[in-house]
């Protein structure tokens, strides 16, 4: 029987609230079940839309009791802190436009975060908030999900014990296909049309929605800062009037370079994201529509495939793991990864305990900025001719 | 938001009751897992050990409340059949050797049942426990959990549109190297040694254990009976006391030939069980280490990947997936599908409702039967210099 | 630049003639191919038909000189025998029933031997061959082309080197579509009718035309002898009169087991000829439409993917790459290999000098009565109601 | 019997003299395999090597007669110019700062010519030599073999034909890591130290070597220039003093954009040339190590892996395929239908006939310039700061 690291600390379950998720949120209900798959919170409470109606209606249908479906943020937040039996942490999955004053809320509430990504539409927000984070000591969680999957740990842990090497070179792309269809160049009206728009949406749309998980990814793998990019951002569907690709020239801190690429104009591409990282030991590639596997071609050895708990399966992959090789997982096991060390933290947090330094590799408010600022510094260089700019200025 | 059914028929979750899956199960914590992950249930009440205490302890460790953590069966069945808010459904997840046992009290108390495969070890209990369900008119369903990822749904369902066409040949094979390690041929002591024990797993154990999945397999997705065989059975490792492979060749009841082919002595390799199904029309091919694909090859016209929610997915695999293209579901979800088309099922049945035609492809006591046949077949054909044996005699 | 062992020995090329090849047969392109690939081999003369004028006219449309046109095999025999420039060495493709009395009239004019497979109709003329090639000391080179892959030799040699440790378990298939198409089930008409003809073919078509490559593969790679079947071979295609499957249980000369799938019957399948081999070490697996990858997944470590050239490479395999690793060689450079070797040990016997140990693994007439034996195992048993019959009685 | 394009237009094969290609030359040994695999070509001359004592020896040791093994080029042009058995052509596979020299000289005596890529070292170069050819009517054939293969030449089909839509997207890269070792930086002495001398290999080593094959194989496939770049090139080897990697965005002449990626440093990475192409009506992908198969998505259906010979197969690949589906053609092959090509079109320019439309997608002194434009504006974007530059200025 695994081990449920909150009810071994805390002998319950964390209780969650959360904020957005309702009817016809792809992501929500992903939250949720991420959430309730290693059955370490309980959730007792959410404001399901910004629509109060619409809030109550979602809440009841997912079962929550009458007394805590609530109608707005403000009104769950403070009825939550008085409650005895209150949540302990709030989990937001709104739109990016939302997510800076919920989460500052909640914080001001003095709970911990977990946060869809990208964490906020613009650099300011994103310092406000994590500096609010830092000072109140709580947990912020961003759900860069694609470094929950167990061979994205096992490929950072690679690289942490030194077995790539210094990294040298990496090739992000983040490919899909869901804005190829020409026939409909600009979306703007049907019930997904406010993801078109840039004020709820931020600088790029491409970049918060897929861009930022790129961005994650190579940090999250090589464990280095992207710290300067050259840019182009555009469309390429004639008539388009948001970006549907962004390409760039990487330099890494420690003189490594790259090229990172997305669009979601690939007509028949489904969720491609790929990474190859070549450190001077070896190169490793991952390709998340075949997330089981992680390739590692060491210098002068045969080429490997390294499997979830296979050999040489390293702590940080293993924990992500739930069961023995052969029996893959997937993107919601990725997802739940997230919650599940963010889970052990905020119950080492409650109980005074210091974590399981294994558990702290999730994404984070700094991650959040460091994600915000790369936005920023390409649009920067795209709309200036593709300039090298830095992004830590 | 995705729909929970049973939350829409009955207005609340399904209440479950665990027998077995305490410290050391693998199994168990699959099985409750898959519970949780659609939320569709709520686990109320466990035995989770045939040893009292550890049950009791196990029971605390999980969250149960005190008063439904039980020390026996029946203590719990009869307990949870009196209280008002008593367990809909057990389900049952212990040793292969009190499956038919619990079971049959199961159905006794009038519960419905979810039982691990294989479902007894032998054809008597098998048929026994086949009549009981069936005159009890509860719902049995047996956890052949492969066939519950989208991708081989999809195959069955496009057998059953006839997009396939009449099925000729089969290829089914479950490889595994768990036991290819010679330093040790027979582990008859240590934590698992009871599962080489012949009296608690029946006759064969590697048949049991990965042979019924590969059975079902085929039944599942040709939609056809497996009528004959002759088999070998045997153990390659010198030394060793139990079957460590059966080959098999095949004749369904439409006349198609195919070939079976179970294995745990592949060193090296994880968990292969896969399968090729060539109809008039076309080729199916699909590997359990990579579910999320589906590869057709139609007659005279380009090779195909089929995806979960990709282009030509049909409604049997469409309900199996739980996400947009391109973002793959795993093992835990393919088990989940199995507890969550029973859920509907029950809740259905305690509302008096038909249920949903779609829901209604998950294994039940008549495929148990089916597998206990074709075990019984095969050893029966390996004792006899292979010689060809009706499956249904 | 490569050597060239030919030339390196006899300061010249080898001179070949051809007895069949004419217009519409694709293996007679691909013999002369493979001769000319490596440029040890002079096309000097041809019997290119049956058909004397036929001969004739395709012998002079691929650059023939006229005097060294024949129209006859015996003419072509006598006629170069007495040439002080004649051919050292006859190569055949011509259709299967008359590879025994152009091979054997070869061997009594003293010609070294190339001979497609399979080597006869019948195991009575497989063994007169055998003994008549091993009287004549000459070489004879059966066209198996598979076994000359680099990755297949690399498998082969990582057995004989003992890296996958005492073989234990085989699965071999060749599994093709070229007979699906059920609109003619029984194609005995057209311009390949007589390929269907079981007096030109011998016993079994599949078994003859690519069964017998599997059994080559099987004993190539694992160096061991099949020593008893248990089979079933026929038509799974409603009115077909010829067999399009065949499946056999094996037994091995060390006791390990396997299972073997042929069939031609696969809608939309085009060449999958596939083997996985384990040993007590780890577990070999190759498919000949990659056939640039062998993987390899030793015991207790990461799963490998070597290629030809790549690092591990054993020295059979090298022999057999022309080019630097990530550079694939196909199909022509795998046949290719097979007259590469036999060149090198026809050169080395006309020049009186003991062969290159690595040259000397090219499939022989010892192979090809080994697979007469085999087939006639086969045949026995489907006949015998998949009895357990012995390959050498 | 395939025909044989030479033999039916010339009623001979083409005569064919060799510069370069001695003693340790890959492509050297690679070119003349290409001429000899189709049986369109005789090596007639050859000039194997700079020295001349080496080149008498090389050209012995390939069997070449005593009187048409040269030991300059100078000698070698005007006595085969003079021969009435005389080379049609002349091939050239010497290190790239003598390209230029060797095919001037070779136009101006008249022949056609086959050159080894990067066609020159400067862009003047370039465009003499197109002049030059152009005004001689000869035929220029550059061996960008990547384009030959089957599978590259169905991706420039299915494009020509329509079947991608309207081009947006493309994505390439090749990676190797033969310099990824760093335990030799700079390999300025030993056995190859030549090819690191910017004197003889040009601009950039890396774009000469792979950068323009990568480029190149845009052009092909998509049928459209590559206008601008916003490059950098660089070495991230520490103390390596040639760049080891180039990192490019791309504009096309149409508004599509690409990203392009080559580097010789990614550790472990044997030959990863590949490439992604987006339309507006699917989207295509191949890679060089699996040269066998193109990925094909369509925009709303699913997947498609396409394969040589294979449904759906369009004439400019099948004309590149020798054999039946199933069975993979290679490097040699990919390169031999470059030599394959250009003979029919010098065959039917002996002939006085109009050349099979079909034939004329071989690389020619067009695309060298190309090629070099190309590598010019990218280091030119390189040293300024990676600002966008005009390929055609």
């Amino acid at each position: 029987m695994n081990v449920n690291p909150t009810m071994a600390i805390l002998g319950r379950r964390l209780r969650l609230a959360v904020i957005g998720g309702g009817p016809g949120s792809f992501i929500g209900s992903m939250h949720r079940l991420a959430a309730r798959l290693d059955d370490q919170y309980e959730l007792v409470a959410g404001v399901m839309s910004s629509d109060p109606q619409r809030a109550l209606a979602a809440a009841k249908e997912i079962g929550l009791p009458e007394d805590r479906r609530y109608a707005t943020v403000a009104e769950m937040l403070s009825s939550e802190r008085r409650r005895q039996d209150g949540a302990d942490v709030v989990a937001i999955m709104t739109p990016n436009d939302s997510h800076f004053d919920n989460a500052m809320a909640a914080l001001e509430h003095g709970f911990d975060v977990i946060c869809d990504k990208p964490m906020t539409n613009t650099v300011e927000e994103a310092q406000a908030l994590h500096q609010k984070a830092t000072e109140e000591q709580r947990v912020f969680c961003l759900t860069h999900n694609y470094s929950g999957y167990p061979m994205t740990r096992q490929a950072r842990a690679m690289v942490l014990a030194g077995e790539v090497g210094e990294i040298r070179l990496v090739q992000v792309e983040y490919v899909q296909g869901g804005k190829a269809d020409e026939s409909k160049p600009d979306p703007t009206s049907g019930p997904r049309s406010w993801t078109f728009d840039p004020a709820r949406n931020g600088l790029s749309l491409i970049l918060g929605a897929i861009g930022s998980h790129a961005h994650h990814l190579v940090r999250f793998i090589t464990n280095l800062e992207i710290t300067e990019v050259c840019a182009e951002a555009g469309a390429v569907v004639p008539g388009r009037k948001f970006d549907d690709y962004t390409g760039a020239l990487l330099r890494l801190m420690n003189g490594a370079r790259g090229v990172f690429w997305v669009t979601q104009a690939a007509a028949g591409v489904e969720n491609c994201l790929q990474i190859r990282v070549s450190g001077s030991k070896g190169t490793l590639e991952w390709r998340q529509e075949v997330p089981q596997r992680l390739s590692f071609r060491p210098l002068g050895a045969p080429a490997q495939t390294r499997t979830p708990n296979g050999p040489g399966t390293l702590d940080l992959a293993k924990r992500a793991s739930r069961i023995v090789a052969g029996h893959p997982e997937g993107f919601p096991e990725g997802f739940a990864n997230i919650y599940k060390d963010a889970a052990e933290v905020i119950a080492s947090r409650i109980a005074g305990l210091d974590p399981d330094p294994l558990a702290l590799h999730f994404p984070t408010s700094a991650d959040g900025l460091a994600g915000m600022l790369f936005i920023e510094a390409v649009i920067r260089s795209s709309r200036n001719n593709s300039s090298w700019e830095k992004v830590f200025p």
